[in-house]
């Protein structure tokens, strides 16, 4: 690439950015101006990639993990071909448009993720150099390539001081990602001020303590860069950190270098200012440079040409491979139809006695013959999570084609991570840990909510039947806080049975993420009196236990309090009906006449669920029947626990029968 | 301290250690018998501190940020005369004990903090470190020091993998908090394995790049042991980190070195064998070396003469620094009664427009004039955050007498630090970002209300009006996550007004943490119609708006939402009751009559709140008179994104009206 075409590629993105975030009168120009040059580099000549079809399964991926540069995206997105118009440019910021403060995942084509809460985009795309790792190895022949591709993010300081890139890139040096390539943005500004204020730690040195391979540059010696990103493209077996020296918002006369070009517009005069500065007309608005035009032009025959050598390679492949490309098919198919013509999930005895996290790994053991994409694991409880794939091996830096991913402990890395490797493509995946460790990853979690990832969430010790750990390993606000997420579904299985539906549930569920609540404590499988639980089940809820006639109570509940309102049914002298909600959300969501036939009107209801009972006051008549728990747990075995917090069969009899 | 008597409090240690845990059945001996020759030096001769007062303000403090490992600091406060009996540790894991199976701080006396959570406790004594420095520079005379002490911590590899950790070392590193020292319980064992599974980096050169001093050796060599630990007191410029290669289980023949022995009983056979190994009758349960009694009598004298030293300076320092003295008990006592006196809060005009996080940096800085010990900052959002304090200065390795805090953008590591800083004694601290980031510091606030710690939560940006910044930066689900915390207030004042109540209701409250909830947007101060209000927001809510006899219908609303719906009832054509309720429990915990003058029974009631409405469906008849947000937010100007979403006053009117 010659220099005089990046130029005016830079120039072009610095002068879009300026007027874009001048027009919206928001956002942040500090970082488009101050990488203008590597965007340049990266679209205009490093990343293979293809705008014509943003879903190239074998593209170099990008991710903007310091989403607030987004005008830098957004203007090579317009720049090299993607659907991003001039006008979508000028709408930056607008409601409807679609290019939102931050990148949006699905809003936008040629975005990779949703970025802009720090330190999750490095994290992701953790995951997507996993993911095709992991790809390479299952499908590469000796004769065709048909996935090697790199992963390549731009991190600022915030992604460096973020406690969940520590985790992220320690487990990318540890697996040996070495397609993962970050520039980090080292521009020594963030919004209190100069980065001395709070962060004067050798990065370069960390990273090299995690196993990376790490460089460092001037942003602006093009030449070098280049140089640089061969080098790293050179080492297979470690990610690379590239430290760029850059200058926050440079062409700015007045504001580049400084904390104020961060995150406002530089003003109507700073603008004039900058063009002047940078030999712009200050009159002309979004201007582009011929150049650049001409230039992408070009490339984009390049890269087409590029895309179908890669179709022809992939078609011979396929030809050659008929077996591998079958089951490429269902890699890329995200919905496991396929595979439920294969699947046949465990069966559970009525009486037997058997956790749910434990009737989970059964069921998982199952799922993954059926479905050869599923892969996952534990932030180091897997063990106790039941989540390891058994006959599958373990996913490492030497056995790529292992399907149990050891996340060691760090839950926040292993959400960004799972949601990475799923938008990679080609995988459905989950991960596991106590529930109560779900407050580790919920900036994780709430993005892949927001994104619509269909990933699994295996969260065991559901309960203050955790025991003897104690109130830090108890949830007890969890289902209220889990079941907040918009677009996040929360499933309370009651017994094993139970547990496979949700697991069904939650495989079938291509809109978004699922918490599935399992107890660590043993719960009978017990008999279903709707023959037809378990459609209704998947529905929202069904009648577990019913009455002759019409009941005096139905009693509600969810996960392991099934068995105590059975229990208390059994204690109690009223004629109780018992009710298992698998996901409530799903339920209300139903037509009233489900409903009905699930909790009818005109009849007292007490729920009963151990934990905070936010969102189910809808239900009852009276607070008086909420049977819940407003405090935190306590250390001794499960059982005495729950008598000393008054938490039992008797407890919840008494509240029928008041 | 001689080998011998070591050598009897290890075994002791790991007898008692052993049997505690097989007693409960359930437990982690691992950590306990593998650094009990640590936990041996630490209290029988390199700690300052003194069992006959547990709170004496210049004790050393030590941490057991690997938690599980209980045993080993129950055996400990045990033997060196604290009040944690031999029954005490019989009845470890036992409901109503006071040895839980995590230490639990309030519970236990020489417990400085609650974990069990990894990270947590290592960052809590990065606060309490930055605490002891502080306090310092504040008291500590040319001629006298009464603040002069080291803070300790024990952490695992869990710890060293969390990313909080990441985020509160390298901040410890920055500033230079040199009386803060470390062991690395290097073991190379976690729950799924051998740590090579995950976890590869090389955790000095990770610390060195923090800009720690780092050491390693032995855990065994204790002779090295004190000497590492001189080493490490030597340089009071840099924390420093001591990795200690360990056998997790050393003593037990068959296990030692294996996953086995981390969170299980050894089992009543390989207790024999570990006994039997250990040199010790195998019949005799909760042995103690004889030794190890008569040493710790011994200390415990040596303790006192260090620990009657310290108060006979303390009272020449108090005699000579009259001034100081009374600054000390102001520092020390945690209430703000002394500081109401001075205290003069900004008045605010009727109808002006002022955004409430605005308010709140006004308010803040009159606070800090009235309570000298308020400190705190912000992750890398105080001009946003409005939470500097101006005229104070920043505290820095340099400057310990400054009092705003520069936690960098790991919110994460704001949260532990703050508890710790608290913990420690001495200040009132609050943490300030932007509300939807709570999810990354969920973790340690959880902890701070299960510790009931009174600090405070700056959450500014508290809803979609955030704006322009789009979806990933509003909150929406966060009133309802952070109100299902128990023993976490949430306060969402509706004016600049209720924001200085707000800010007293946080400083008043000394049971545990408060969130303040505040606006990015201006909102207009409004007229109240109730004279008592000040005292009624205080107790959870009050009439704003109150109607010529019964209304129609009462509102029901929270922060922002006052200002709308007031909008809502001018332009409806019922007569419309307003009442803004500061925090939604405190609400419920008033009796009957004072709910009853708020929100009148028999009377149609309407919830806004410009979020998910999760636990305020107990307020109305039905569920089409919530207004609230079940969706993500979107990018675009504040009031076209509410617009969008149909959050207008006259959406509200509609339901209002309808």
């Amino acid at each position: 690439m010659k220099k005089d075409a990046l130029d005016a590629i830079a120039l072009s993105v610095r002068s879009l950015s300026m007027d874009a975030v001048q027009a919206a009168n928001s956002g942040h120009p500090g970082l488009p101006m101050g990488l203008a040059e590597l965007g340049s580099a990266l679209y205009g000549e490093v990343m293979s990639h293809y705008p014509g079809d943003p879903n190239w399964p074998d593209r170099d991926r990008f991710v903007l993990s310091a989403g607030h540069g987004s005008m830098l995206l957004y203007s090579l997105l317009h720049l090299s071909g993607y659907k991003v118009s001039l006008d979508d440019l000028k709408n930056f910021r607008q409601v409807g448009s679609i290019t939102p403060g931050h990148p949006e995942y699905g809003e936008t084509e040629g975005v990779e993720t949703t970025t802009g809460p720090l330190g999750q985009g490095i994290s992701n795309a953790v995951g997507m150099a996993l993911a095709e790792s992991k790809l390479e190895h299952v499908f590469n022949t000796d004769t065709h390539k048909v996935v090697d591709h790199y992963t390549y993010v731009i991190a600022g300081d915030g992604d460096m001081m973020e406690g969940i890139s520590s985790e992220a890139c320690s487990l990318a040096g540890h697996l040996g990602l070495g397609k993962l390539i970050v520039f980090y943005d080292d521009n020594h500004i963030s919004i209190e001020g100069d980065t001395a204020l709070a962060f004067t730690e050798d990065v370069e040195k960390r990273f090299e303590a995690f196993g990376w391979q790490t460089m460092s540059g001037d942003a602006y010696d093009t030449e070098n860069l280049f140089k640089m990103i061969e080098e790293a493209k050179k080492d297979a077996t470690r990610p690379t950190l590239i430290r760029l020296r850059s200058v926050i918002g440079k062409g700015s006369p007045n504001k580049a270098g400084t904390a104020a070009v961060h995150g406002a517009a530089l003003g109507e005069d700073e603008v004039a200012l900058s063009k002047r500065e940078l030999g712009l007309d200050e009159n002309e608005h979004f201007y582009i440079h011929p150049k650049a035009v001409e230039y992408f032009e070009n490339r984009k025959k390049e890269l087409e040409r590029q895309y179908k050598e890669w179709k022809s390679t992939f078609e011979e492949w396929a030809k050659a491979n008929p077996e591998l490309k079958k089951l490429w098919d269902r890699y890329f198919d995200s919905s496991i139809a396929e595979a439920r013509k294969e699947l046949s999930l465990p069966a559970f005895e009525k009486g037997e006695k058997i956790a749910t996290r434990k009737a989970s790994g059964a069921i998982l053991q199952e799922l993954a013959k059926a479905i050869p994409n599923l892969i996952g694991g534990s932030a180091d409880l897997a063990p106790s999570n039941n989540s390891t794939l058994e006959d599958w091996g373990n996913f490492s830096a030497e056995e790529r084609l292992g399907r149990t991913l050891h996340f060691g402990v760090r839950e926040h890395a292993m959400g960004a991570i799972t949601s990475g490797i799923y938008l990679h493509g080609g995988f459905r995946p989950y991960a596991a840990t106590f529930m109560v460790f779900t407050d580790y990853m919920r900036g994780s979690m709430r993005l892949a909510a927001l994104m619509g990832l269909p990933v699994v969430y295996v969260m065991t010790h559901d309960s203050i039947y955790v025991g003897e750990d104690g109130p830090t390993h108890e949830p007890v606000e969890h289902y209220a806080a889990l079941r907040a997420i918009p677009n996040m579904r929360f499933i309370r299985p009651g017994d094993a049975e139970e547990t496979a539906e949700a697991w069904m549930m939650a495989l079938e569920h291509e809109e978004g993420p699922t918490v599935l609540s399992l107890t660590r404590q043993k719960l009978a499988v017990y008999e279903k009196a709707d023959p037809n639980w378990r459609e209704n089940f998947r529905r929202g809820g069904y009648v577990v236990k019913a009455t002759d006639g019409r009941p005096d109570v139905v009693v509600v509940t969810t996960g392991s309090e099934v068995s105590l309102a059975l229990e208390a049914a059994e204690k109690s002298k009223r004629t109780v009906q018992v009710v298992s909600i698998s996901d409530r959300e799903l339920f209300e969501a139903q037509d009233e006449s489900f409903r009905e036939r699930v909790i009818p009107s005109g009849v007292r209801t007490v729920v009963a669920e151990v934990g905070v009972l936010q969102g189910w006051e809808g239900y009852v008549q009276s607070k008086e029947d909420l049977f819940g728990l407003n405090r935190f747990g306590a250390s001794g075995k499960g059982a005495e626990v729950a008598a000393h917090l008054g938490y039992t069969a008797e407890g919840l009899t008494k509240v029928i029968d008041r």
